[in-house]
């Protein structure tokens, strides 16, 4: 078996990967005996690192060799992925769960079944498909994983968004739901990091909700720009965090309710300015670090205003085994984005300029719009 | 009714108080055409404050003239009543709560009742009450306030306990009660200032619930005593702050549990260092801050962690109006100091060394016994 492959990996031109990488994350799928009928997919190009480290130098183009398609398989040849920054931090091994490396990068994106096992019978070739929950290992021309790891999703959804609908969508929907009794009839919730993708999210999906947002963004060049760009998506106050230099921000609400809800994802004074708009009783929900500054909170703030702060991961309640109510909200999300209720700035960008895009992703060019492979 | 009221002042000796200042504390309680035959409290002497400010600038001890008594007045000859700090705050004026000045000082207390109002049924001369839910205006000979103010207890429970079971003991147990459902059978909380009287509190009755305690203290002169006298009092586990500059502080847990529920009265470092021991998915909550400084808190104590912070006041939850509920937490309270369970340390003090009890609540002699004023 171990000759057979290695034939495979020269025919695919596996060079400068070591052998006994590709053989740990590859040769798994072939233990035991099999006969020699067996299902195998097409060899794979993929983005695969061997270590920890900044991801412009751990990364890399290789080939893989084929894999068998076991009877609960399925095969698919991806479409599309996204560079999401915690894709970066799981390269860099500042993520708290790490996949063993070598690993494949990439962890939600959509594709088109290829191929499935014997035992497969709720998805077909051409069938389009997204992992949900998310799961490892996406930038890759083929993935194989089992038939449970795929959901059928419709192909009426722009691939920009089928890519990209779990991640920061999907939490920007769970903040809204999980945390707060938000009451459409004269709610608000106050953001930082406004022109996030989740950010974006927010707003759409609070406005749906009827519930109002107050937007917090970073003094830079282009502010004016971005905070047209979010009115334009619903958002119904944006400030640059250099207005909110006053004494009482809540002056500054207008007709607005005091917001019960906040979400966080930059922390240091953008996180007080966050805490500055809630309401007594109100809660702030941590999802980002951003500035890399921790979250500093007066004593009165807790015991007086009574706030409650608390965080969110997205990966932490995809843990909790609530598959069928992920795939219900990942439909709406799609169905959303389908109708144009739901936008988001994408850039796609072929396999082969994956470097590029990795770049943008890291933010050596300024703000970028989400950065999605195409294979 | 006005000229009465003078005369009655003097004949009290109301003397460098402002005529205009006590006849709006009391003249409120003359309006209207009464009969002459009307049922008059006995005068009072009270510590009153005109202003806020620093306690031992503006408060002095005045007498009052009598107040009527009416239908459903109960009149309240007090034994004890306790200086807390949130009464030296609401003086201060830096509680969120004041009421308007001039006041009469104190917010919690034991008394006697000495004459009940024509409508009064559940009271009787000589009965031993408290104020409950607590209420302001305790430091003072006489008081009068309706019937449904006081709580009738049992004279079994010495008076520095029955005086001062309220603001403390109460926070500790609700405290415990309200923010995380702990085990008995393996559950434990952390907390700093844990030689307050809240703190001794949590101690004892988190050991009667079959809680471990992880308690952590200042460095100062001292601290041995403290730290045995806490582990006398149940405590698990008693921590310098200096003891705590480890990278892993949960390696000097021994052999008990991470803890679910950490409590902060302090702030700054010590709050970071209750942080530190909670398990992940745990709440960290803030009744205080004695060092004045804020609490920081970290962006991945919130998102990996799952941490939750909260803050607790008693006042607020008192103001929910679970007034059956608040008793009966009183009467085991009661209950546990009268049979030797909850214990610490008070210091009895004849009303007229007020100054010097005030100068000890102040911390000017360093740390000392709660300080229970005696009438």
């Amino acid at each position: 078996m171990r000759r057979e492959m290695t034939a495979l990996m020269k025919s695919v031109g596996v060079g400068t990967l070591k052998f006994s990488s590709v053989v740990s994350f590859r040769l798994n799928r072939c233990r035991g005996a099999r006969s020699f009928s067996m299902l195998m997919s097409p060899p794979s190009k993929a983005i695969v690192y061997d270590q920890h480290g900044s991801p412009d130098s751990v990364t890399r183009l290789v080939n893989l060799p084929p894999v068998e398609v076991r009877e609960n398989d399925v095969c698919v040849k991806m479409i599309a992925a996204p560079i999401n920054p915690s894709d970066i931090n799981r390269i860099e091994g500042v993520y708290p769960v790490r996949p063993p490396v070598p690993a494949v990068g990439g962890y939600e994106g959509v594709g088109e079944v290829y191929s499935v096992g014997s035992n497969v019978n709720t998805l077909s070739p051409g069938d389009w498909v997204i992992p949900s929950p998310p799961s490892s290992g996406m930038w890759q021309t083929f993935v194989v994983k089992e038939e449970s790891v795929w959901h059928k999703i419709d192909k009426s959804c722009p691939v920009e968004y089928a890519a990209t609908i779990t991640v920061n969508p999907l939490t920007a929907l769970r903040m809204l739901e999980d945390f707060v009794a938000l009451d459409s009839a004269g709610d608000s919730v106050v953001q930082n990091g406004a022109t996030s993708i989740v950010g974006q999210c927010v707003i759409q999906l609070a406005r749906l909700r009827g519930i109002s947002t107050i937007n917090i963004i970073r003094d830079r060049a282009g502010s004016d720009e971005a905070r047209e760009s979010l009115k334009a998506l619903g958002a119904d106050q944006v400030f640059l965090e250099s207005q909110l230099n006053v004494k009482n921000v809540k002056s500054l609400l207008g007709g607005l309710p005091e917001p019960a809800l906040g979400f966080n994802c930059v922390g240091g004074n953008a996180a007080s300015l966050v805490l500055k708009f809630l309401r007594e009783g109100g809660t702030m929900v941590t999802y980002g670090g951003m500035s890399k500054k921790p979250i500093t909170v007066s004593t009165t703030s807790f015991i007086f205003k009574d706030l409650a702060l608390k965080g969110f991961w997205l990966q932490k309640w995809l843990s909790l085994g609530k598959v069928k109510e992920c795939r219900e909200m990942i439909d709406y999300l799609l169905g959303l984005a389908r109708d144009g209720k739901l936008k988001y700035e994408t850039e796609l960008v072929p396999f082969d300029e994956f470097p590029v895009a990795l770049d943008k992703a890291l933010g050596k060019a300024g703000r970028q719009p989400k950065q999605v492979i195409t294979f």
